[in-house]
């Protein structure tokens, strides 16, 4: 077994090919900033020669440095009877100017005859000149051995063969894959246990969850002696998804003593894998290993009142290792301390025997089980904070608020908002219309601010986020609207819930415009 | 490894535990039914002692017979320091009138000390007793051995010590618990190895997914001789669930031949898949092996030619051995052939020189490109497909809607749609109040049709999602709105795309009941 491992995360590549997921190209880049930030070695992020938003991503990409990520590129091995000079995808590898490429290719035969529909000779050269085309042109190369299980068990001599076209080309490691996800786990062992003493090269691993078995299939391939763990975070990915880093990663770090990332990295998990299910517009699973919402929460009496005399009687690991927390499921939140704590960050005084702890713990709790989420609305949060305790003056006050929104047959709708508030002990009664009642409501809210609050003109919004929670009432399920807004010294998120989407986003875009106020210390 | 495996479903019990899950009299016995059909040889049921509802199930069931299945209690052993003749858990499971309990007992000293707080020797009589004062009853019974790996590594003697008690008492199953689910694949066979040797009485395995290696472990202790595998439809349970009863049966005859249940109803696993994730109303992982939506779905162009070609080249195994189906995803990622094989499924004939092919290849083009997502709402590209190509009827055509949101200071805002349709030569003109914008436009589009079309008041909406596209134009963005909607037959998804939220949700809408009314061929 290896003291330590690389990860390599293709997110971006085989998780954008599962279903529900289409990354924007600012998406690419926003997952690849998290991922280097907990210290993943390689990001694969994406089939240069595939399409032009990924063409796009590594042109945008090759300018950047990061911190601890190099960023591969992925394709495949030449196409038949052609040279490798010649190949249009591996040219686009070249053209993406990454220092890094992983080059698939064909292990099995089936596939080589079925597929590729050329000769097994011809496939092992494919592999071999593909690679060294690259090698040559400076490129370190990864090389990931398609059904290399299925292949091996097909027939072990020529899947083996492969590889070693693969290594003498150059490759930097040797990637085991388990493309369909149908390999058992004793098979895992069992294989590599008969070709290691065969190469030279470092192995790596890549597996599929079509069996259930993907996380367990790369720690045994760990345990022999494979030295790369490549996955996706959550899972993400064709059919059944790949191997979900987020356990094999911790798993790898607290269980097997294997050095992978960083224990103040590891502490980040919960939020990576939320930050990405948020991005890929995946509900975040909550039964997930290690940072699902329930991965940590005790129903059963009998485990309540054990985990109170001792977490660890029904804890496999501390959740707190991997930044998640544990939940009583009669109080959903994490108590007063974290209260306490929070507060101090605003410069806001408070303990434990304060009756305003307690006050607004209970009122926290009633929010938050409404469908609130203030770890990601802050601004919400510290504005909800200082209006219990008195800290925030009335800017302004909502009298009404209209939204109507008009469609003829075949033409585009048209929205106006009219809304009538309190500033300043005046009345400010207007309208205005935009592009959806979010945007009306918006521009009309600052047409009537402005006079009084000419700031206002310096923020400006820059993201807008709906989610609807709760699954059985269809169309009448509550709604969480999350705002984002910016200035020229930072950005800010707030939030509003309510079974209707209007009136979260007004009170979304109320507390974003009180925010940016408060934080002026305008009066 | 045995030749075959008895299974025990704990859906209801331990599944039960899981969070959001509260089953209804009614949801047990739908469940247990289904269950019976399948198969399973145990169905544990509930904990006679522990709730009314429990003990009511058991009093309704005690007096039925099914075609396989057996029921199960569940409990646990006495109260240290008392007889087990005078312990009401125990006895509340006699009075349940089952033929079999399942008693779980403590492998671990560290809970022995801290949870039960009680003598090493206390224990091992509590264990003795509990199951010999039911096995005098007439029970049979199932020892649960909580937290047995835990024990183990900690105190092998002491663990092994706790199952020669259950054994000595006359259990049927030593079941070895892994009741944190931290347990490595590794440590599982090493351990079973050790101790299969001293124990005469047939081992049974349980295992939680906290580290995500439930299903794998399970294999690994069949490999290594347990004779009983527990788990839950879907996985569910306590924190990260149990091990998912779905996978593990399909591994087990489709991956090891091991014989659990029939060919037959290996089929029925998709059905019951579902079935329980319905009646438990969670929503069914689309990733799920085997019986997720997604599990046979292929996206890449790569992977759709390949599967085109030979369909074991990205399948594990026939879907239809699980009673599931292939699908072709449409998008970027897919190409022409995507078209091709999505129209096949909808007994549409396309060659890929047919000049409609192209059209509809560059309309899905410039439609993905304006943010429409059809791979995830099928029905929404049956429909354009058949619109396209003259294969639809006009149900109603939209003539005006209008929504209205009115919000006073600090009271619930109030919603009302207005919309005018021509239905059948005629005009239909009304409104409805609703739950924010896109509850009240569904009740009115619902109140205009429900007389044209009476199959309406058959379906409904399930799910609702929207997703905001873009992140620069902060509320002006491009809204996506996905509609689930469900009839007794199955269910289906539709999509809109505009700037407006309202116009977008319309488009879905009238989507959905447009998909209801052809698939039910109404005219």
């Amino acid at each position: 077994m290896p003291s330590k491992v690389k990860i390599l995360d293709t997110t971006l590549r085989d998780g954008a090919q599962g279903e529900g997921i289409i990354y924007s190209l600012d998406d690419k880049v926003r997952i690849t900033e998290k991922l280097d930030e907990i210290g993943i070695h390689y990001i694969e992020a994406g089939w240069p020669g595939s399409n032009p938003k990924d063409a796009m991503f590594f042109e945008k990409m090759a300018k950047r440095r990061f911190k601890n990520s190099r960023i591969v590129a992925f394709g495949s091995t030449r196409r038949a009877q052609i040279k490798a000079a010649k190949d249009k995808n591996l040219n686009d590898i070249l053209k993406s100017k990454v220092a890094i490429a992983t080059i698939f290719g064909k292990s099995w035969l089936f596939h080589v005859k079925e597929v590729l529909r050329t000769t097994p000779e011809e496939n092992l050269d494919m592999i071999f000149d593909s690679l060294q085309f690259l090698i040559k042109n400076g490129l370190d190369v990864f090389y990931d051995a398609e059904h290399f299980f299925d292949g091996y068990k097909d027939n072990p001599e020529y899947a083996l063969k492969t590889l070693i076209s693969a290594e003498n080309a150059g490759a930097k490691y040797l990637v085991l894959c388990d493309t369909n996800g149908g390999t058992l786990p004793g098979e895992i062992n069992k294989i590599i246990a008969e070709i290691k003493p065969k190469l030279k090269v470092e192995l790596g691993i890549h597996c599929h969850n079509d069996s259930g078995l993907a996380v367990a299939n790369t720690l045994l391939a760990v345990e022999s002696g494979a030295a790369m763990v490549q996955g996706t975070i959550n899972g993400y990915g064709e059919r059944c998804g790949n191997t979900d880093l987020i356990p094999a990663i911790a798993d790898l770090k607290l269980k097997m003593g294997i050095d992978c990332i960083s224990d103040s990295n590891l502490q980040k998990l919960n939020e990576v894998s939320h930050f990405v299910s948020e991005i890929s517009n995946m509900r975040h699973m909550t039964n997930q290993p290690y940072t699902g919402d329930s991965a940590f929460a005790h129903k059963a009496g009998v485990h309540i009142n054990a985990v109170m005399k001792n977490p660890q009687s029904y804890e496999h690991v501390n959740p707190e290792l991997v930044g998640n927390s544990r939940r009583t499921l009669v109080s959903e939140l994490g108590g007063k301390s974290g209260i306490i704590l929070l507060a101090k960050e605003f410069k806001l005084d408070l303990t434990k025997d304060d009756p305003q702890t307690k006050k607004l713990h209970d009122l926290l709790q009633s929010l938050e089980m409404k469908g609130y989420h203030f770890e990601a609305a802050e601004a919400s949060f510290e504005l909800l904070l200082k209006k219990h305790l008195g800290k925030v003056k009335e800017f302004f006050k909502l009298e009404n608020l209209r939204v109507v929104v008009n469609k003829d047959t075949e033409k585009k709708a048209s929205t106006e908002a009219i809304i009538k508030l309190r500033v300043k002990g005046k009345i400010e009664h207007t309208a205005a219309e935009g592009d959806g009642p979010v945007n009306a409501l918006d521009n009309a809210l600052r047409k009537a601010l402005l006079q009084y609050y000419p700031v206002l003109s310096h923020m400006h919004l820059t993201d807008f986020k709906v989610r609807v929670l709760g699954e059985k009432e269809g169309t009448a399920a509550q709604v969480r609207v999350m705002i984002q807004s910016q200035d020229e010294t930072g950005s800010w998120n707030t939030m509003g819930v309510s079974e209707n989407i209007i009136e979260a986003s007004w009170q979304a875009l109320s507390d974003s415009v009180e925010y940016k106020l408060l934080k002026d210390k305008i009066s």
